[in-house]
C-alpha cells in the first residue's frame, strides 16, 4: 500500500525549518489504519513479541493497536508528571529541544520480550530512550518499528544491534 | 472479568487528595486488555460506529484498539501546540484546573458516527469538550466509552442525552 499518500507535510511545524509528517489522516482512514497495524503485527509475530512499549503520545496510537492484535498488553513511556507510582527515568537530546521519559517499574516484566513502537524515527533519541528503560526494567528488546523513518537524520546509527522495521521512509 | 483488581488505586495523584485510578496495569495484561477492548467494540459495533475519537493520551489507549477491531479510523483530540495545519478548540474545566482540547479540521468528516472514547469520566469536562468538538465538525455522537466512571462526580449530568457505557464504577 502507498501509505504516503495519508500523510499530511506540513513545513515549519512545530517550529521554523521542521518539514513535520502528520500521520493524523493514516489514522483516521479505517482501512489504511487496519492495514499499517497488521503489517506492524506481523513483523512483531515473528519476533515472538511479548509486550508493546510506545512512547508519549503517537507511540500510543501506533503501538496499541498492534498489542490488540498480539494479544499482549501495552506500556508507555511518559513525560514527567504523567505516570504514579514508582518510575524509572531517562533524560535525552531531542531532534528540538530536550526531554525526559519515564516508565512504571512494573510496565515490563524480567526476560519479556518487547517490541518498541512510534509513529516516527528522526535522530533517535526518543527509540534509544525508551530502550534503555525497557532494559533497565530486565526487559528483552526484540525489535522496533515504526511508520516513518527520516533516514537523512541518522537515527539507525544511535541503535545499532537492534532490529528496525519501518513502513515508509522519507 | 473483575477488572478493578487490575486497577492500580493511587492517593494523592498528581494532588493531594486525589485518589487516581491507573489504569496501567490492566493495559500491560494482554488478555486483560483485549477482553475490555472487546467489551467496548461490542458496544460500538451495535450503535453503528463509524470513527473513534478519543482525548490526549490514555483516551488513545482506550480507544485506538477499539478503532482496530472495528476496522474504522481514529482521531485524536489533543492539547494546545500538539496538532498542526487547520483546528478547532474548545476551553473547559477538568477535575483540578482548566484546559483546552483542539481537533483537526478533517479529523471527523460530517455526518459520521463517532464513538467518543477514554479511560476515565470524572467530572465530565473532557468528554462535554470532546463532544462538542466532534459536533463542530459535523459529526454525530453515537455514545460515549469509558474504563472507570467516578459516580460520585455526577459527569453523566453533564452529557444527558449522550449514551454512555462504563466498565468499572467507584
Amino acid at each position: 500500500m502507498d501509505y504516503k499518500q495519508y500523510v499530511a507535510n506540513v513545513p515549519d511545524f512545530p517550529e521554523p525549518g521542521v518539514l513535520f509528517r502528520d500521520i493524523s489522516p493514516l489514522m483516521a482512514n479505517g482501512p489504511v489504519y487496519s492495514a499499517a497495524t497488521d503489517e506492524i503485527a506481523d513483523y512483531a509475530q515473528k519476533l515472538g513479541t511479548e509486550m508493546i512499549v510506545g512512547p508519549e503520545a503517537r507511540g500510543f496510537i501506533v503501538g496499541c493497536p498492534v498489542a490488540y492484535k498480539l494479544g499482549v498488553g501495552f506500556s508507555p513511556a511518559r513525560k514527567k508528571g504523567k505516570l504514579p507510582r514508582e518510575t524509572v527515568s531517562v533524560t535525552y537530546d531531542l531532534e528540538y529541544g530536550q526531554a525526559s521519559l519515564y516508565m512504571q517499574k512494573d510496565a515490563v516484566q524480567p526476560g519479556q520480550k518487547v517490541l518498541v513502537v512510534d509513529d516516527l524515527m528522526a535522530t533517535g533519541g526518543t527509540l534509544a530512550a525508551t530502550i534503555k528503560l525497557v532494559e533497565e526494567l530486565g526487559g528483552i528488546v526484540v525489535g522496533t518499528a515504526f511508520l516513518i523513518e527520516l533516514t537523512d537524520l541518522h537515527g539507525r546509527d544511535k541503535i545499532k544491534g537492534y532490529d528496525m522495521f519501518t513502513l515508509m521512509q522519507y
